[in-house]
């Protein structure tokens, strides 16, 4: 890899595309040359990196020649169409979306928990789902420590999540109905303003989850890699512009305490305790946004687990960041000159 | 009692007032005179019942001479207080607040569940707590059917659980958000504007859980007179204006599959099932508000319980009614001749 490398973004005008751009500066990433990829609508429009000015192109398939790393996050359809084209041109395609997740040849990443699995790659590394994230990182020291058996969660997700034009959505729809104005919604399939619904994905028949809810499951499996452990998982959306939260409950294989889990956390990379009873001061997206760190709080026995096996959390991260573009660039990170697992 | 009873009201000026008001009128409660009392800075205002103009009173402790049934909505202080005047004048009390719902000769009442409880009172009868009935109405003939040993429950709270104060503080605020304009937070203690926040009571330092909390998991085991049903519960407030969601994950004594549940709560009284898989239509506060029932949807196996004991589910109920005054007035119900449960 060089020193200097070459990165282009595919989907560079999206909301997770602009924390890219951002995070990259702000980690003080090596970029050579930055290469703004967007839909042929964007092209020419441009954008400022590190006093810059860069002229978004359209997305083509002879986007990559020289491009050394490709930061996706532009949908799996475009991933699966072009990361392999990527791949071909020389690149190392850091994968946003779900196409390649569950690709027994593809590493699914979070750094804190598997940065090893990096080197392992065959031109593609995929970020994990951000609802996982969210949860896993603060859940691996606990499990390295005591094994985890169960877990359940409940997420509070952010427009964000669904993008750009949700987070708009949101405000315009929100701002419509404090006016009293009627609102035709157009990328959420259910009115969103002072309201929350089940996550937008669809339901697998046979299951009754949710896609959100299938990747968590199965992520939490194979970044874990353990098989069995046994995640049940709720995904909501919830009338937040950014940042995701998680209400916790997991069960160790022994008895685990609270001070045990906080003393676990409080080193634990990529964490930061926001567990103030007194003050009723708790993780919340308005003070996950713009933050790498998973904040957690909340920390306490799970009462309905007489065994003293369980143990309850609640936990919030910038979706964009951690979620997303700050996974992305960690993981760009490592594949810089000595900078390998 | 009286056929056509005196009916006080205490809070009438809060959000669950209003309610107790238009639930009165609409289930053709037979009230005989209404009396409406409210602190004395509202006292001298009107109100409209029944097409008739109703002069709100100072409370004071002779506001109950000739009072048959008294709803109180005003906080545990002032049901402390003024409740047993109330039942000293002859009322029998249906007390909205926490002050009297643990004492040993209070029944505590869902009617669907435990209706039977209201002829023991001694003049005072408790309403839950808001976020329990929502629990507890589906998950009573469950119970019944296949004793339940553990639940999870992840709570997404409205603003009306803390009152119109608190409605109106969530408009505010997020209008001057989406203004950009500075806002200060008065009724709650975290911004509330697209925000959400672990519930806004206190801490106990020995549990770790708040007061909301610690309210759920005792009356769960009142309510159900079962004091090893173990509960363990997150309670968050989110930026939804009315009706509480919950996410709900239990585990059974024997085995039970989605199947049973759903028909469990097919027929369940104050329950609609809401649960249409290809529509991806669930249920949503938005939808349970200005309705009676609790809405229930998401029921499926909980994945991380391989036993096959363990079911989740998703519901939604307006705070404001079953969560509150629906709940009280449906009691006083039973207290009208010819009524007793």
């Amino acid at each position: 890899m060089n020193s200097a490398p070459t990165v282009a973004i595919v989907g560079v005008t999206g909301a997770v595309g602009a924390e890219f751009i951002a995070t990259l500066d702000r980690r003080n990433f090596p970029v050579g040359r930055l290469t703004a990829l967007a839909s042929a609508r964007s092209a020419g429009k441009t954008l400022s990196f590190r006093g810059q000015e860069v002229t978004i192109e359209a997305l083509g398939e002879d986007s990559f020649a020289g491009v050394d790393i490709a930061l996706f996050s532009a949908g799996g359809e475009i991933s699966r169409r072009f990361a392999p084209l990527a791949v071909k041109a020389g690149a190392v395609v850091v994968d946003n979306s779900s196409a390649f997740r569950m690709k027994d040849d593809v590493p699914l990443v979070v750094p804190e928990i598997n940065a090893h699995r990096i080197r392992e790659h065959r031109g593609i590394i995929a970020n994990p789902n951000c609802a996982a994230i969210t949860a896993l990182v603060p859940l691996w020291p606990i499990h390295q420590a005591n094994r985890i058996r169960r877990v359940i969660i409940s997420t509070y997700q952010a427009a964000s999540g669904a993008g750009a034009a949700a987070m708009e959505e949101l405000s315009l729809s929100t701002r419509a109905y404090l006016e009293g104005r009627p609102f035709q919604q157009k990328v959420l399939p259910h009115p969103y303003a002072f309201n929350l619904f089940s996550h937008n994905t669809a339901i697998d028949p046979a299951t009754g989850y949710n896609d959100e809810e299938t990747k968590v499951i199965k992520e939490t499996r194979k970044i874990f890699e353990d098989p069995e452990i046994g995640v049940g998982v709720t995904c909501v959306r919830v009338p937040v512009l950014r940042a995701h939260s998680e209400a916790i409950t997991f069960t160790c294989e022994r008895p685990i305490g609270e001070a045990e889990v906080r003393e676990l956390l409080r080193t634990a990379p990529g964490v930061r305790l926001v567990d103030d009873r007194a003050k009723n001061h708790f993780p919340m997206p308005i003070e996950a946004s713009g933050q790498d760190d998973v904040l957690v709080g909340r920390i306490r026995p799970d009462l309905s687990d007489p065994s003293g096996h369980s143990v309850a959390m609640f936990v919030a991260a910038d979706q964009l960041l951690k979620g997303a573009a700050l996974n992305a660039v960690q993981i760009a990170e490592y594949l810089l000159p000595g900078r390998a697992a």
